[in-house]
Formats: structure tokens, C-alpha cells, sequence
């Protein structure tokens, strides 16, 4: 009985999800684009778009074939879930980016008209893809949850994992060889602007600022988001830490991290709303209630000020406070629902559960110190270019090192608070919390590209400049919060890996991975040396791939004629085509990698050198992460920085200087550093779902 | 009785090897340098870098001393091994810095005359060096077993790792803060050559290569060799993996590493001999019996043609038939001792160090591979010089990243190999036999500084250019050379390392370290966490420092009437200054944070808390460490690539681009890369020294 209600309950929330996006989507699609230049362009980036990830799911899809026979032999159940998971992922994918490839041109169209008016467009978009990934996300797990226990969800999760890992390697590897390729021979080469027409590598650029940080970006929050579920759900159903008397949680153990996520859904909603009030009305049923909950809330004095300031279109500040309201009414909702579940032992768990969500905001913070212009750390990047590249390199690369520490020290804390106040259950709960507003979270990740894109195509279609004015204002207000979004992601990721590998340990019945073990020693250093193995492959990929697409850039400027004066016509698809290939061919390997590996160790070395191996990864693989993001993200800005005309601004040794450290950052922060998040999920629950043949 | 032989053989052997070294030294001394302007020059240098280590000294006094005095509350004992260790870390380094800087002019006197005389001078500087160090290195470990027991050798580690550590880390920021100021400055902003004595960084410049790569060098292999040997012992010490009956091994199990370290001065010894047969007749009583085995030998067909071509000159055979030669003695005097020692298991033990010697060598192969211009790698560093320092960089970090797997794999077969032949002392005894043979490993990578540093005063004085081209080609082969010496260090750091580690364990009565406790993850993912932040403060510390170095050449250049016409002199001094000063302060954080790291975890979180620790800085450290040494190494050679006339060679944009990476390149492998090895064995051994407290 409290499971069928529990399917039922998680699936609704799912659906109030899907709802809302769908409610939004419907909005934005009936605001008309009156350029005609503006729509054409967007449709080519929207059929390019598709047409990549059509491709890549017809490879993906062979794969999957294959593991799911390979399940087969486990049972039915778990074939079912690793399909439904890796469904579920590919889906949230594909409808992110067929909704944000619709989004950009209304955001560009909107803007000539004002700066509201887009972010209400970008925002409308962003939050489609955030609301559908979430809603998808409870929706599979309910449904898988309806045909199997809870030791198969564990293949939803891989499924969710291998597709996520391949999207986001693949979506980065596309989306650099373009971007670096248009960059390096339009701009450098050429000396004509960004997102010119001219430079026949446009079109494959703008494409794959979607399909990496769309779908990409999608398919890995939404793998994040299901597999800290899926950890909470494994280690709860066993979990023996809160009560005194040695029994399990049980089915108690899976309903709490549902109705966390839940309420998270909820909470992220109506911070989505207090950002974009205006779509309050296009939501009926919920609109009204949380109108109601509104209309109380804002008659305090507080409250008033804040609404003003929101509505007299402070972008920056709408964002914040939409996550910190979001925020607040997660850790409020925490607090009933931790009080009625585990009465006695409630506050402790809510206390885990807080700290993971406070974790998630302060590394939110400590990215934005280190990434953003506004502070020392990138100013101190930007002024190294006085004296070159190499300076600017050398201060990016310390910078990024020297940032792993304040989130790492912030992970420990969080696991050791959640660890003794509530288990390895508080752990696991910990990283629920701070995932479960992912809704809002994405929301204003997603919202950046499109923003992004629209300036892109803006530029394309020859707008008055002020149009890009705005996207350009649009997409660096994103770019800040944006970091928020990250922190969320990064240490989620290490919470979530650290919830698996107990579930691992647990499933093998390792009672202990010692490391004076020679073999769990082994597993560690392995473990240890696979992320740098990974991004070493990946930051080759993109070079490979960007080195093709220069040539292509440079042959089509020698040969067609009339191109320069724009009486010739580019051949935007040869370059489509080049990505395209070299997406799909180089996202093997690292893939393969992360997937055979953790079995390949199992079976050589056994259970505890495998958990050695999980270990390793997730400690190298998490400080890379940092490192790779924090100082690509830091070059990228250093360069912002003097190109708004300080050390010199555009055109100086001190700009080119930035530009050879934003182009190291480019596949740092793109496509290595946020592969290594899956990587280490991955990786585990590979391990979670092969465990039981070692148990 | 057997204690009693044990110190006195010990004790002989050391002596043996200074006996050696002091025989050379005399030779050496005895050849006069005929030109004026060298003799002075190299007398600036050798002053210069006195000093250096002088005020350096003074403030490691301080620091010994204070530690000192709370080692007096563990007792007399441990305070005395401490400062024993110090004192001979410190002298080793101050010896080979005298020696080194006297060897430097004498070799390009010696190479007006011809490549041989220059070749032997050079290689009997680095020799002296080599066998100083362990020479110094078997006497410390006699002396103080002399008064203390297994366990207070720990302490003496201690003292020699943490003068390591103060002395890698403020060399490398030394000679990289004038490297890069002089370079900057002089060859790209005024455009005169390298070394040229108008440039005021020069004389800092080339005290720097000495400061750095000799005495660095010297106190990083002195600290490796003895730690690797104290780590043997004190598992030896209770070892029961070899006797079936559930003894320790007790003495045995001391004596045994003592010998095996012992016998590999023997090898060392004959090893440099062969590659400078003429110093036979200077080591009177030893001479004699090893030209009795080489009288045997050399009649051998085989070993005919290989004196021939030695004698012949072909330096670059002779570096590595001396290794080769060495380390085939070695192994053959280790299946005796084995036998000897421990009969049945014998041909067990004699396996597991030999895989370690095998090991050590691969990991040299592995590391020539990935950083020479004669393979394709760094070729293909050099060909992305195409399309500018980005993607130089790129390629570089990533064929560090990759080119770490190879080594890890290798440490793990040996640890695996190691480990099921003889247990951890196994482990332990392959870290032994790896660095037995660091008489002759640091002979030839002393050598190498030691012709560079010959290369800059020809370069000063104005000799011919033909004798600049003797010593560059000296400098090129001890390049290639020195790769086995990295690859001994790197090695044998991770095998000690883990010797250690399990040495803690056992001295802080931990019976495992379960890496699901969760202090036990927190302790690792801190200990992850560090080898970054250290690494980016040393970066950081070069970057300071150079920019400091920067600022006083341009300085001088405008202020100083008529230098760059050469009427003007330089003021020298104030350069020197300037790294000095920066060395001495920056090493002090990176230094404390090593030390105080361990202790802090410990103290706060328990031992198996610091267990963690210590496994995770393992972990990232001895990758880090990799990734940092390969990446330079081969930034370094593909510039030298390009300079031979590669892609375009000298003053194309692919050289600008090449001498982007190598900029980069320079801390990375000079100071952060090779301080890691350092580092995580003195946590480990800090570990080890406090880990009675936990007991």
C-alpha cells in the first residue's frame, strides 16, 4: 500500500513537472518571431541540432541494445530499467534541446524589442528544459520503481550514467572543434567578428553551443539527479542508522528521498515563478495555490522590496533570488518531512539533509571567487597577460589548483556532518537535498546558451547592435549564476559517488576496503590515474577534431569565391559534418573506458580492489573536476575582462595573451572537467549493478 | 655481534663510496683551468651559490633546531636521529654544490681542448656528487643506528626529507624566477642570446642551475635513498611474511637492506668506472680488485666491443652502459644476498626487488619516450606549435596526463609482483633495489647541470663557439640519461611511500583502513586535495618571483648607461638578490603545510583519518607528480626540436609558440613537479614518526 502510493506520488509530482514546462512551452511557442532572417537562421540551428542527436542516438541505440541483452541474463527487471534509464536520459536530451533550439531565436527576436521581453524569452526557455529534466526524471524512476525492486534501479541509473557520459563527451567534443575552429581561423586568421556569416563554421558553432551545453548539460543533471535518488533509495531500503533498535528503514528509506525530491519539484516551481511572474496565470491549478502562498508572502515588508526590484527587471537579482527562494523552501519542506518520517531522529536528519543543500550554495560561492571578474583571483589571471601567454597559463593553471580546496574541505564537512547525524543514509540524503532543486537549478543553467545563442544568431542576421547589446548583458548575468548551477553539480557528484560506492560495498558484502591491502593499494592508484587517462583522451579529441575543422574553415575562405564580400555562400553543412563525425567517432573510447574498467579491475583484482579502484577515482576525479572547471572558467572571464577594455582591452598583446589561456580553457571547462562528474558516478554504479556477482 | 658488524660493514661501505669520491674530487681539482675570464666567472658562480645555501641554512637551522627540542620530549634518541638526518641532508647538498660549481668552468676549459677531456670532467663533477650523496646516505643511517633503535629512524628520515623538501622547493623557485626573468627579459624583450653577460639575470641565471638542479637534486635523492632503506627496515624489523613459523625477522631483516644498499655502491662504483675507465688508477685499493673483474670481463668478445666504442667517445653508450652495467651487477649481488639471507625464500626475495630494479628502469624507458624528440609525442607537441601556444599547450598537458598511466601500471605490477613473493617488506626491498643504484643514477643526472652550467660560462667568457657546441652536446645526452634517473626517483617515491605508509600503520596499531569509513574518505579526499594546492603555491611562488626579476632587469636595462653596448656592468648582485630573497620566503608555506598537515588530520580526526590522508596524497601526488615532470620535459625538448630547425626553427611564430611551453613547462617540472615526490614521502614519514602518540 505505501508503495503503490508512492509510485503514484512521485509520478504526480513528475507530471506537475512536465506540466509546468509543458504550460511555459506552449506560451513561448505563441510568441511569433516577426524577423524572417531571425527565423530561418534558428531553423537551421534547430534542424542541425536534431540532426546530430539523431545520429548520435542511432549509435547510442546500438549500444544500448547491446547492454540491455547483457542485462538480460540478470532478469528481466533489470533489462527493463537500463533501458527505461537510459530512455529517460536520451529523452531529456533530445526534448531540451528541440525546446532550447526554439527558444534562442524568440530571445533574439524578443530582444529588439527589450531587455524584459528576452529574459523573459530566455528564462521561459531555460526553464522548459529544467522542469522537463526533473519530471522525466520521476516520472522513470516511479515507473521503473512500478516493475522492480529496489536493488534494479540501480541499472536505471547506468542506463541514465552511460548515455549522460556519452551525450556530454560527444556534445563537448562538437561543440569545441566548432568553436575554436571558427574562432582561430574567422577571427584570428580572417579578422572578421564572431558569429559573422561569412565564416562558414557559424552555423556548426552555434549548433554545438547547443548540443553541448543543451542536451549535453541536460542529460548530465538529469543523470545526477536520478542517481542521487537511486543511492538514497539503496542505502535507505537497508539502512539500519536511525533506528535504536536495529531495524531497517525499509520502504521508509525509499519514500523519504521521493518526497524530498518532490518537494523539491515544488520549490523549484514556485522559485521559477517568482522569477517570471508573469507566467503565474498560465498555470492554472498550481498558479492559484502558490499564488495564494504569494500573496501572503508578500506583504511583508522584505518580501515587497524584493518583488519591486524583481519586476523593475534586475535580471541578476531575479536569478538569485529565485534559487535562494527555492532554496529556502526546500530546507523548509525538509524540516516537515524529516519531523514526520523519522520523528525522534528527525532534526538530525534534516540537519544532513541542510547541510548538503547549504554545501551546494557555499560551493556555488566560493566558484563564483574564483571565476568571476568581479574578484581578485581572475583580475590577478587578467593582469598576468602583461607579460604573455605564458603568464596567463601559469596563473589560470595555479589558480584552478589552488580552488580545489575550499569545495573539498566543504564536501568533508558535509559528509562528516550528514555521516554523524544520520549515517551513511544522511550522506546519501545529503546529496538529495542538495540536487533537489535541480528544477530551478537547470532552469538557470539552460537559460546562459540560449541567451547565448540568440545574440549568436542576432549577430547573423545583422540586428542593430543594441540586440546584442542585451543577449551579451543576458548571457554574462547567466554566466555568474550559472556558476551556482555548478557548484550544485560538482558536489552532489562527489556526495552521490561516495553514497554509491557504499552501496557497492554493501551489495558485494565487502565488510571493509582496506587500503593496506596491496590489491585495494592497486585499485587506488588505477583508480587514481583514470581520470587524467580520460581527460587526457578527451582534450586530444578536441584537438584532433578542431585541427580538421581549421583546414576545412581555411580551404572554404581559398576556394570560395566571393565569400569575403559575402556574395558567396558557405558551406556551413561541410562543417556540421566535421563535428558531427568527429562527436560520434571520439566519444568511444573514453566511454569504453569508463565502462569496462570498473569490471575489468572487478574481475582481475576482485571486490575490494574495485572498491580501491571507485576510491581512486573518486578523489582524482573530483579535484580535476574543480581544477579543470575553476580554471577554464577563470580564463574565459580574464579574457571578458580585458576585452570590456581593461589591461588594454581588445586588440592588444595583453587580449591575445587571455585568448591563447580561454582557448586551454575551452575543452578544460567544456568537455573534460563536466565529463569527470558522470565519470565518477558512473564508474560507481557500473560497480553497483556488477555487484552481486562477487556477493 | 651481528648489530655490531652490521654498523661497522655500514659504515665501511659509505666510506667506501666517499673514499671514491674523494679520490675523483683530487683528480679533478688537479686539472688547472688556463683562461682567466672562466676561472673568475666560475668563481662568481660557485660564491654566488654558497651564499645561497649560507642564508638558506641559517633559516633551516632555525627550524631543525626548533623541531629538535620537541623531539627531546620523545627522546634523546629521536632528537639525536633527527638532527643527524638534517644535518647530512643538508651537507649532502652543500657538497655536491661545492663540488658541482667547481666541475663547471674546469669542463669548458676542458672543452677547448676536446669532447672527451670536457665529457670526463663533467661526468667526474657528477660522480663526486653521486657518490657523496650515498656515501653521506649509508654513514647517517650507521651513525645513528648506532645510538638509536629501528623505530627512531623514522626521525632521521624525518630530518632528511624536510631539508629535502625546503631545498627542492626553494632551488626550483630560485632558478626558476631568474631562468624565466632572464629569458623574458633579455632573449625575447631585448633579443640577445641566452647566457649573454650583458643580461643582469645571467650570473642569478646560472647560480639558479646549480641552486636548483644540484642541490635540489642532491637532498631529493639523498632523502629517497636513506627513507627507502629506513622503510625496509622498519617493516623488516617485524616482518613474519618470510619465515613460515610466524617469526619476525628481526636483524635479519635489517641487515639485509643495509647490504642490498650496500652492494649497490659497489655497483655504482664499477658502473662510473666504466664510463671513465682513466679514473681506475686513482682509486688505489678498490681500483685494483674491480680492474681484476673488468680484466675478466673485457675478454668476453661482447664486452670487447663495448669498451672499444666506450673508449671510442661515444658518450651517450657510455652513460647508459654505465647504468645498464651497474644495474646487472646489482641484480646478480642481490640473488646471492637473498639466497644467503633467507635460503628457501631467497630465490622469493630475489624476485621482488628485482622487479623493482626492472621497474625503475621501464619507468625510465617510458619516461624517455614520452619527453624526447626522437619519438612521436613530443614531435607531435611541436607540430601543434601550427596553429599557436594553445594548442602547444593542449597537447602538452594532455600527453602528461596520458603519459601517466604507463608508470602507474608499472608501480602497480611491482607492488602486486612484490607484494605475493615476500609480503610488504617485499614492497619495501624493491624500493631498496630500485634506488641501490642511485651512486651512478645521480652521477649522470648530476652531469647534466653540470654541462649546462659549463655551456653558460663558455658562453660569458667568450670562448669559441665550437666549445659551446661540446657542451650542448654533452647537456642534449645527459638530457636523455637523466630520464632513467626521473624514473628511478619517481618509482622508488611511490614503493617507499607505500612502505612507509604501512610502516605507520603497523606503528600506530591500526589493524585496517577502511576507506568506508567516512573519516577515512574525508582523510582522502583532503589528501587528494593536496599535492594541487601545493603544487599551485609553488607555481604561484615562481610567478611572484619572476615577475619581481622582470621588474629589475627592464630596470636595468633603462637605467644602467651603456650595458647594452657592454661599457656598463650589470649589477649581478641585485638579481641574485631578488631569488634569494624570494626562495627563502616562499618555500616556508609549502614547506609548513607538508609538515603540519599530517600532524593537524591526525590530531583532529584520528589515525585511520590520516591513514586516509596519506593514501589519498599518495595517490594524487605520485600522478601529479608524473603528469608534471612529462609535461615539462617535453614543452622543453619540442622548443629544442624547433631550435634544431624543425618546423621552421628559430624565430618563426612555431618557436614563439614552442617557448610558450616551455615557460609553462618550467615550474612544472622543475620546482611543483619533482617537490611532490619529496612530499608525499615526508608525510609519510612525519606519519610514521608520530604515529607512537596514536598507538
Amino acid at each position: 500500500m505505501l508503495w503503490f502510493l508512492l509510485v503514484l506520488v512521485t509520478l504526480l509530482l513528475g507530471l506537475v513537472a512536465v506540466a509546468y514546462a509543458w504550460e511555459i512551452y506552449k506560451k513561448m511557442l505563441a510568441f511569433e518571431v516577426g524577423e524572417k532572417r531571425v527565423r530561418e537562421l534558428s531553423e537551421i540551428i534547430h534542424k542541425g541540432a536534431m540532426a546530430f542527436l539523431k545520429k548520435e542516438y542511432t549509435w547510442l541505440a546500438c549500444f544500448v541494445g547491446g547492454v540491455t541483452i547483457l542485462f538480460l541474463y540478470r532478469g528481466v527487471g533489470s533489462a527493463y530499467a537500463f533501458l527505461l534509464g537510459a530512455g529517460c536520459s536520451a529523452g531529456a536530451g533530445w526534448l531540451s534541446m528541440y525546446v532550447a533550439t526554439q527558444a534562442n531565436g524568440r530571445t533574439a527576436f524578443a530582444a529588439t524589442k527589450d531587455a524584459g521581453a528576452a529574459l523573459e524569452m530566455a528564462f521561459s526557455g531555460g526553464s522548459v528544459v529544467g522542469m522537463l529534466v526533473v519530471g522525466i526524471g520521476m516520472i522513470g524512476i516511479a515507473a521503473s520503481y512500478l516493475f522492480v525492486d529496489e536493488s534494479a534501479l540501480a541499472a536505471f541509473g547506468m542506463g541514465a550514467s552511460s548515455i549522460a557520459l556519452f551525450a556530454r563527451v560527444g556534445g563537448g567534443i562538437y561543440t569545441k572543434a566548432a568553436d575554436v575552429g571558427a574562432d582561430l581561423v574567422g577571427k584570428v586568421e580572417a579578422g572578421i567578428p564572431e558569429d559573422d556569416p561569412r565564416n562558414p563554421a557559424v552555423i556548426a558553432d552555434n549548433v554545438g553551443d547547443n548540443v553541448g551545453d543543451v542536451a549535453g548539460m541536460s542529460a548530465d543533471l538529469f543523470e545526477s539527479y536520478v542517481n542521487s535518488i537511486i543511492a538514497a533509495i539503496a542505502i535507505g531500503v537497508v539502512s539500519t542508522d536511525l533506528y535504536a533498535d536495529g531495524r531497517t528503514l525499509g520502504r521508509w528509506g525509499v519514500a523519504f528521498p521521493l518526497l524530498l525530491a518532490g518537494w523539491g519539484v515544488i520549490s523549484s516551481v514556485s522559485g521559477c515563478l517568482l522569477i517570471n511572474p508573469k507566467a503565474l496565470a498560465s498555470v492554472p491549478l498550481l498558479g492559484t495555490w502558490i499564488s495564494w502562498i504569494f500573496g501572503r508572502v508578500e506583504k511583508l515588508p522584505f518580501a515587497k522590496r524584493v518583488m519591486e526590484r524583481i519586476r523593475g527587471g534586475d535580471a541578476a537579482f531575479a536569478l538569485r533570488m529565485g534559487l535562494f527562494a527555492a532554496g529556502a523552501k526546500m530546507i523548509g519542506g525538509t524540516f516537515v518531512l524529516s519531523m514526520f518520517f523519522f520523528i525522534t531522529r528527525g532534526f538530525h536528519v534534516f540537519l544532513a539533509v541542510t547541510s548538503g543543500v547549504l554545501v551546494g550554495i557555499l560551493i556555488g560561492f566560493a566558484t563564483e571567487l574564483f571565476t568571476s571578474s568581479d574578484y581578485r583571483p581572475v583580475k590577478d589571471v587578467a593582469s598576468a597577460s602583461d607579460t604573455g601567454p605564458a603568464t596567463v597559463i601559469l596563473s589560470g593553471l595555479s589558480l584552478g589548483m589552488k580552488s580545489t580546496i575550499v569545495p573539498v574541505v566543504l564536501i568533508c564537512l558535509s559528509t562528516l556532518a550528514s555521516y554523524s547525524l544520520a549515517g551513511v543514509f544522511g550522506v546519501a540524503c545529503a546529496a538529495v537535498g542538495m540536487l533537489s532543486i535541480t528544477g530551478i537549478a537547470l532552469s538557470v543553467d539552460a537559460y546562459g546558451p540560449i541567451a547565448d545563442n540568440a545574440g549568436g544568431i542576432a549577430e547573423m542576421s545583422q540586428l542593430p547592435p543594441e540586440v546584442r547589446k542585451i543577449t551579451d548583458k543576458l548571457d554574462s548575468i547567466g554566466n555568474t549564476t550559472a556558476a551556482m548551477g555548478k557548484g550544485l553539480a560538482i558536489g552532489s557528484a562527489a556526495l552521490t559517488a561516495l553514497a554509491l560506492f557504499v552501496a557497492y560495498a554493501q551489495a558485494a558484502r565487502l565488510k571493509a576496503i582496506d587500503i593496506m591491502d596491496p590489491k585495494v593499494v592497486v585499485g587506488l592508484l588505477l583508480g587514481g590515474v583514470l581520470p587524467f587517462l580520460f581527460c587526457a583522451l578527451s582534450i586530444e579529441a578536441v584537438g584532433r577534431a578542431a585541427q580538421a575543422m581549421i583546414e576545412e574553415v581555411r580551404r572554404q575562405f581559398r576556394e570560395i569565391a566571393g565569400i569575403m564580400e559575402g556574395t558567396g555562400e558557405p558551406e556551413y553543412e561541410k562543417c556540421v559534418a566535421i563535428s558531427t563525425t568527429a562527436a560520434l567517432r571520439e566519444m568511444i573510447l573514453p566511454g569504453v573506458l569508463a565502462l569496462l574498467s570498473p569490471i575489468v579491475i572487478g574481475l582481475l583484482l576482485g571486490k575490494a580492489a574495485l572498491g580501491g579502484l571507485l576510491g581512486g577515482t573518486i578523489v582524482t576525479g573530483v579535484v580535476l573536476a574543480l581544477f579543470m572547471a575553476n580554471s577554464g572558467g577563470a580564463w574565459d572571464n580574464a579574457k571578458k575582462y580585458i576585452e570590456e577594455g581593461n589591461f588594454g582591452g581588445k586588440g592588444t598583446p595583453n587580449h591575445a595573451a587571455a585568448v591563447v589561456g580561454d582557448t586551454v580553457g575551452d575543452p578544460f571547462k567544456d568537455t573534460a572537467g563536466p565529463s569527470l562528474n558522470i565519470l565518477i558516478k558512473l564508474m560507481t554504479v557500473v560497480a553497483l549493478v556488477i555487484a552481486p556477482l562477487f556477493a
